[in-house]
C-alpha cells in the first residue's frame, strides 16, 4: 500500500519536472518569438499554455486524491503540499511566458522593443530559461546543492532588471513612451517567471531537507 | 474530537478573512499616500505588511497541522486546501498594496502619478478596495451569491486598466516616459490585486457549492 503510494508520489513529481520543462520551452520560443518578430512561434506558444494548465489542473486533481485517500503525513504530507504549490508556480511561469509571446503578436510584423534593449532581453531569456531547467533538475534529482547556483542566477536577473529601468528612464531614451511601456511590462515578466522558477526549487529544497531556505532572491516583489 | 476540528476550520476561516480585510486597509492607505504624496501613511503601509507575511505563515502552519492530525477528507480536506491557496493570494495583494506603498515614497515629495490618470487611480483604488471587503466577507458569511457581484467590480477594474494604457500610450502624453513607466506599472499592480480578490471569493464559492466558476473575470493575465 505504502508502496504504492510512494509510486503515485514519484509520478507526480515526474509530472511537476516535465510542467517545469514546459514553461522553459514556453519561454525560451516566447522570447525568440519577441527578438526575431516570429509570428508563427508566438502563436505556437499561445496555442501551447493551455496544455500547461491542463498538466496543473492534472497535478492538483492527483494531489487532492492522494491526501483524501491516503493521507499522508510528516514528509509525505509535506510533499504533496510542495508539488501542489509548486505546480501553481509553474502555471504562472507558462502565464508569463504567453504575455511576452503576445507582446510579439500584438505588435508584428514590428520589433517590440528597440535595439538598445534587445541584449538584456536576450539575456534575461536565456537566465529564465536556465532558472527553469534548473528547477526542472532539481526536481527529478532532488540535489538540493544546486539550488544555491539559483540564486546566483536570480541575482543576474534582478541586476539586469534593475539596470534595464535606468535605461528606459534615462532622459536619452529616444524610443517614446508606447515603446518604453512595453519594455517595463517585459521586463517585469522576465523577473517575475525568474522568481516563480526559484520559488520551485524552494519548494523542492523544503521538501528535501525540511528547511525553507531564506528568501534572499525574493526582492519582495513576488506580486 | 469533530467539533474540536470545526471550531479550528472556523478560526482558520476568520483568520483568513482578518487577513483580507488587512489587505483590504493595506490598498485603501496606499492608493491615499499615492494621491496624497502622503509619505507617513506609505511608510505605514510599508511597515504593516510583515504582519500580513505573518498571519499568511500562521495560516499554513495551522492548516499542515490540521492535515497531518485529522486527515480531513471530501469537504473539510477542500476547506483546508482552499485556505491555503486563499493565504497565499492575500498575501500577494499585501504585496501588490506594499509596491504601491513604495511607488509613492520613492518620488516623494513629488507626485507619482500626472494628474490626467489621476481619477483612474481614485477609482481603481475604490474598487481594489471594494474587492477586498467584498471577499472578506464572503469568507465570513459563506454567502455566495454575493460572489457574483465580484465580476461586475473585476469587469470594471479590467475597462479602467484598459483605458489607462490607451492613455498612456496616446500621442498626446505629455509627462515623459518615467512617469508612463511608473503609470504603467502602477496601473498592473491595481489589476492584480483585483484579479487575486477576485480568485479567493472564487475558491470560497468553490467549497460552498463544490464548483468552481469560471475564470471569467480573469483575463489571462494571472501572473
Amino acid at each position: 500500500m505504502r508502496e504504492a503510494y510512494h509510486d503515485r508520489l514519484g509520478q507526480l513529481a515526474d509530472q511537476l519536472a516535465d510542467m517545469c520543462g514546459m514553461a522553459g520551452d514556453a519561454m525560451e520560443r516566447a522570447t525568440a518569438s519577441l527578438l526575431g518578430a516570429d509570428l508563427a512561434l508566438a502563436e505556437q506558444v499561445i496555442g501551447d499554455d493551455a496544455k500547461i494548465d491542463d498538466v496543473r489542473a492534472d497535478i492538483e486533481e492527483q494531489s487532492y486524491a492522494l491526501l483524501a485517500l491516503q493521507a499522508p503525513v510528516a514528509t509525505d504530507l509535506r510533499i504533496v503540499l510542495a508539488v501542489i504549490h509548486a505546480a501553481e508556480s509553474v502555471e504562472r511561469m507558462g502565464d508569463l511566458a504567453l504575455h511576452v509571446a503576445k507582446a510579439a503578436r500584438r505588435r508584428h510584423p514590428n520589433q517590440v522593443v528597440p535595439d538598445t534593449v534587445r541584449p538584456y532581453f536576450a539575456e534575461m531569456g536565456r537566465i529564465a530559461v536556465e532558472l527553469a531547467r534548473e528547477a526542472t533538475d532539481i526536481i527529478r534529482t532532488q540535489d538540493v546543492k544546486r539550488a544555491r547556483s539559483l540564486e546566483d542566477a536570480d541575482d543576474a536577473m534582478d541586476d539586469l532588471h534593475r539596470h534595464l529601468f535606468t535605461v528606459i528612464m534615462d532622459k536619452d531614451w529616444a524610443h517614446g513612451v508606447p515603446s518604453a511601456v512595453d519594455t517595463t511590462l517585459l521586463g517585469r515578466f522576465y523577473e517575475r517567471f525568474a522568481d516563480h522558477a526559484v520559488s520551485v526549487a524552494k519548494r523542492t529544497v523544503f521538501v528535501v531537507t525540511g528547511r525553507m531556505p531564506g528568501y534572499h532572491g525574493d526582492t519582495g516583489d513576488d506580486a
